[in-house]
């Protein structure tokens, strides 16, 4: 058996999520049933760095799955491509040791997530940035994000909607970037708790336009009550950029 | 009755064209019932300054309608957009002089193709761009852009399927604009035949990779034949950029 490691991009916006599900289109449910053809109908469970929800992008998913195959790995991605709906890219392949595990290994991650302020609801936008038509203090903003790096818990910046009991994560960095009408939001850190980047997104927001002080976010820290943050920031702006692994 | 005179931006992706019909998402369907709904039940027709195919964009489609409401021009871009999908806005509205009619006044077209010639198919261009991952010669595609700028006969870059007799145009401008791995093709010209645009990018497309050379674009336009110019390159590249109108 060979362990394959893949790096995975895809447009959200036609998804249901990541996982795959009995009704509902799923980037799983995509992925294994290319694997189960090429592999004359034997199913081939496929292991991600984790999930993604409706409408969540990726530029660099990561999993991995076993085969008994013997495809060189830089074939392996036109040969599940050309099995795949054109929303779905396996980037690249290797092969990894069966040691390698796409989530447990994962040491940390990057999102991104996109937001544009412009007056008018473009079109071409709508399904890739979050549309924010208000006037961002940078400063305030940034500001805001040196608080939020190190260990915290984030009980705040985290949905109710998770069985996960350890909160404290480590945020490396947070970088805020923008030209003309447009801003990213880049997270760097060792995990990330459901629905945290985009909870976090939507309180920077909260306090580029003024709805939150920027020296706010210690005591929304303090407090790890999930009220006291800003609103969760939709789906169709986050990205999962990267997924880190020592070596 | 008052002339109004829109500006609309739709990404085409999910329509079965401009035009309205029985069956089928359109854009002068959706325009047409979100006017009836504005106007309480009463018909409104709108007109466009042409149609665009299932999958072509529009950043500057023209139209015109009649209404009797007293809407201040500032305030229907609202009042329709409320009713529409999100992949259609109207950018801008005004009262014009009962003359204006969005396709016999207009005097010009911008048409804008994108092509992205990167190895990867990318997911988030597929319906935004033509993935054509060949290298291309920016001099050849130059050079033949020059012969198809001026007065000619364009029944070589025109599909069969038009009724259209006269197939003299005046293109006035082409230019070829490349960043890293995209290419934009801009065209300026008192009217385009069905197909013409797509036609021209997929023989400038042939040109730059060298499968036509750049001083054929003469004997083929003299051919007045369409099976000698290149292949109609995809809707998904295409954008309807701007309509001109004299004054």
């Amino acid at each position: 058996m060979n362990r394959i490691k893949c790096i995975v991009c895809y447009d959200g916006t036609a998804f249901a999520g990541y996982q795959i599900q009995p009704n509902g289109r799923t980037i799983q449910g995509c992925i294994e049933k290319a694997l189960k053809m090429i592999h004359k109908g034997q199913d081939v469970k496929v292991f991600a760095s984790g999930r993604t929800d409706a409408g969540v992008h990726a530029v660099g998913q990561v999993l991995h799955f076993d085969s008994p195959l013997r495809i060189p790995p830089h074939k392996w991605p036109n040969a599940i491509n050309g099995l795949l709906p054109r929303d779905i890219r396996i980037k690249e392949c290797e092969i990894v040791d069966s040691s390698f595990h796409a989530r447990f290994s994962a040491s940390g991650k990057e999102y991104r997530y996109k937001v544009h302020t412009s007056a008018f609801q473009d079109p071409f936008r709508r399904n890739f940035s979050y549309h924010y038509p208000y006037k961002l203090d940078m400063k305030w903003m940034e500001e805001a994000a040196k608080n939020l790096i190190g260990t915290h818990d984030f009980t705040s910046f985290c949905s109710a909607k998770t069985d996960v009991e350890d909160k404290v994560r480590t945020i490396e960095q947070i970088s805020i970037h923008s030209s003309q009408d447009e801003l990213e939001f880049h997270f760097i850190g060792n995990g990330f708790l459901y629905n945290m980047v985009r909870i976090l997104t939507g309180s920077l927001l909260d306090i580029g336009s003024g709805k939150i002080s920027p020296n706010e976010i210690k005591r929304i820290l303090e407090a790890k009550n999930r009220s006291m943050a800003g609103k969760t920031a939709p789906a169709a702006g986050l990205y999962l950029w990267r997924v880190f692994y020592d070596n």
